[in-house]
């Protein structure tokens, strides 16, 4: 672990705080399943603190900065094994957001073992655990 | 300091990704110098984290959480000497509002010195500056 105990707590913080953690399921014929499985965890910011956001990248060496159009800057981490890094980081000092990173363990190491459309289907199950984890009425406008 | 150094760098981590840190004058007769001087540290989240929301409170031991009508969830911080350990406890770990926690010290030092109207001019300087430093064009709406 090259992160310290501090800055894994600061990055469950911040995740916790303005950080989402989910895996889309995607339509796709070119897929065996039909689907292609997509987990991420992003973090975001209004473009005005791009160089602190860019400090906390440096400082978590996983993902990439993307800006939107709408000039919200997002972190996201996208690959299969960074996404586990970052759990490992920050799955002990979440308050928030420990279920759906567990959650997310278990879909990545479901997918690793799908042999048939039966054990496709189990996952996805799994998939559709976010919709309830995750549905929250949070709108908001930043002064 | 109550806290370990874990949980003071998840707080401040919690607060550079949905936290708002400002002081504002509102205009009222009824002061000496015609506003009310309100400094407060806000943290945000969804009706749907309540009880993580009240977790990360009891850690804290500092403000009240308060249910607004659009069902975002505010953990406020307003009373000076809680604002002032808010500060000692956040701030060293603070990536994206090390400023603003600074700036909020330094006018809370600066209004307990007001000895006339320039005294008071001077202060009100240093609140607008908030104006520079929060301003955001972030909007957003969660999935």
């Amino acid at each position: 672990m090259k992160l310290s105990p501090t800055q894994r707590a600061y990055i469950a913080g911040f995740l916790d705080g303005d950080g989402s953690v989910y895996v889309r399921a995607k339509p796709n014929d070119s897929y065996r399943y039909g689907y292609q499985i997509a987990p991420s965890i992003v973090l975001f910011q209004s473009s005005k603190s791009k160089e602190a956001l860019k400090r906390l990248h440096a400082m978590l060496q996983l993902g990439y900065i993307r800006e939107r159009n709408d000039g919200i800057l997002e972190l996201i981490i996208n690959k299969v094994a960074e996404i586990q890094e970052f759990i490992v980081i920050a799955k002990p000092f979440s308050l928030f957001k420990k279920k759906q990173l567990a959650l997310m363990e278990k879909i990545i190491e479901a997918k690793k073992k799908i042999k048939n459309e039966c054990d496709f289907q189990a996952m996805l199950k799994l998939v559709d655990i976010y919709r309830v984890l995750n549905y929250s009425k949070k709108r908001k406008i930043r002064p």
